[in-house]
């Protein structure tokens, strides 16, 4: 089992992207007191990026246990593995966190072409991470689950990336029970929230009306709710979406689960743009990302922003933190 | 034609809900310096309202411009009219400000299902105003589209009130160029834009990544935009739904061209839940009104919140404004 006081794990994510700029990025911040963490792979781009930044050149390390005495002083980064520089990166960092030398990982964004282009085999990032531990033993049901994080306000999602018109064709009774249990579970393990409250977002203006602008709210939501609430779990809903996302409605939950990737990403973005936290729940290991892609258009120009990345390794320390406590 | 310095009419809306406790609350916040405005019928239940409410028993007057004179004193009452007090006083209104006796009309909200339940063979408020109004001259291309307006951001609606899988089968190149073209106009005549940026929004997550999560965005969106801009219009898109209104993103665009009821709502009522104001966009007259329904469960209990109504008021003299000096 991964020990709390372990450092993290963070992956290089596409060599070509802003992940090294916002991996140094980030460590020139978190530097003076941690989150401790290591990147896996890429001491090469790395090191080239530091220069352009102006800062220390990272510091090689054989594995994470020395990244503690390294962090103060420079980047430290794990040794590279051989094979595509971004799988490898994951590979390697999600058995350090297996073994226990890591607390948790934290992925820097990849490029779907580019690992499809490779012969990749898993529809994205979260689907090849829960290939990669679907042989752990853990508690409670199994994910993934997509959560979306900024302060005041969680958002998970039922469905993700699908078109809207697929998306609510998808829509079910069973999926949604399964994203809210594993949302309650992750709340508790976590987020230490002992008693979660959940709100359950309609799909179409007003939650429907009774029925009257359409009938997903009585036909899939209502027994959605009733299976949960007999569970024991406390669940509002389905309630209008465009009114359960202002500060006021956001302190009745702690996490609103979503039919659909813009209902829950829309507020999440408009309220904290560049802060979001992507949380993989339903996981045996832990895991979160900053919420952007690669940015290659802004790559090797200085001007990433690291701050979804910070809260990412932040929050991955808290949920390490959390679990442990939970156990 | 009205006239700019006219005052604006403001209908008692469903005699049930807030409507007249907001139209005193909005008064009292106005009194000092306007915008003047007049309701139309509904003195007995304002009379009572307002000793509820501790304030000055409103005034009765005969037509709009006796209200200059009664404001500063007490809220101006026009008499009822026979009927329905909700329909009564809508007609009554609108009458007012086809003669140019009331500058622009703003609407407190209505109970659908009780118009139903006397027969009102409409689908909703803005489509009987459109229909009060469908003689008059009005230049360029007559609505009605439905604007959500709070400070920093104004969204438009393709399509409003349907279920979201109906929404989406009812879109097509020809609703959203109609929807641009009117947004245009009126972000021209009515809020006083000489050169408007218009954002047309995706309808998929990522706004269908090329086609690979959706194909709206080529068969339906893609040719729209090719027309709209062949007109010499400036518009974008269609851009990502999530990450299109955070504050940076706003400032490149004066109105967001939305696909459904609640990727324009959540935006607006995440920002700003209490001062939102819908415009009717398209009509020879002008039209606003609170973002909000009848709010009948906390009725008559002096806790309705007036910032909507009058926010609504206010915008309405604007446009009345910005519509006389463009012609």
């Amino acid at each position: 089992m991964p020990q709390p006081q372990a450092p993290l794990v963070l992956t290089l994510g596409d060599p070509e992207g802003i992940g090294p700029e916002i991996a140094l990025k980030a460590w020139a911040a978190l530097r003076p007191g941690g989150p401790v963490f290591a990147v896996a792979g890429g001491l090469d781009i790395l090191s080239h990026t530091a220069r352009f930044l102006d800062l220390p050149a990272p510091a090689s390390i054989t594995d994470c246990t020395a990244a503690h005495d390294a962090f103060p002083n420079a980047l430290p980064v794990l040794p590279e593995r051989p094979g595509s520089p971004a799988v490898a990166s994951i590979e390697d960092a999600v058995s350090r966190v297996r073994s226990g030398e890591a607390a948790g990982l934290v992925t820097n964004p990849v490029s779907k072409a580019a690992l499809y282009a490779e012969g990749f085999a898993f529809p994205g990032h979260t689907e090849f991470l829960a290939h990669l531990t679907n042989d752990m033993a853990m508690p409670g049901e199994r994910g993934p689950v997509m959560m979306l994080a900024v302060p005041g306000l969680r958002t998970v999602l039922v469905t993700i990336h699908q078109a809207l018109r697929e998306a609510i064709t998808s829509l079910s009774a069973g999926r949604v029970v399964h994203t809210a249990r594993i949302t309650h579970q992750a709340l508790q393990q976590d987020f230490n929230i002992a008693s979660p409250r959940l709100a359950l977002a309609g799909l179409n203006p007003h939650a429907g009306e009774g029925g009257s602008m359409g009938r997903e709210e009585i036909d899939i939501l209502a027994p959605a709710l009733e299976q949960l609430r007999s569970e024991g779990m406390d669940i509002s809903g389905p309630l209008p979406p465009d009114t359960m996302f202002h500060a006021e409605a956001r302190e009745r939950y702690d996490a609103a689960v979503c039919l659909y990737h813009d209902q829950g990403l829309i507020p999440v973005k408009t309220l904290d743009f560049h802060g979001g936290v992507n949380v993989t729940l339903g996981l045996p290991i832990v895991r979160t990302s900053p919420d952007h892609g690669t940015a290659k258009d802004i790559a090797g120009k200085g001007i990433a922003r690291a701050d979804s990345l910070i809260a990412a390794i932040q929050l991955a320390r808290q949920i390490a933190q959390n679990r442990n406590q939970a156990r």
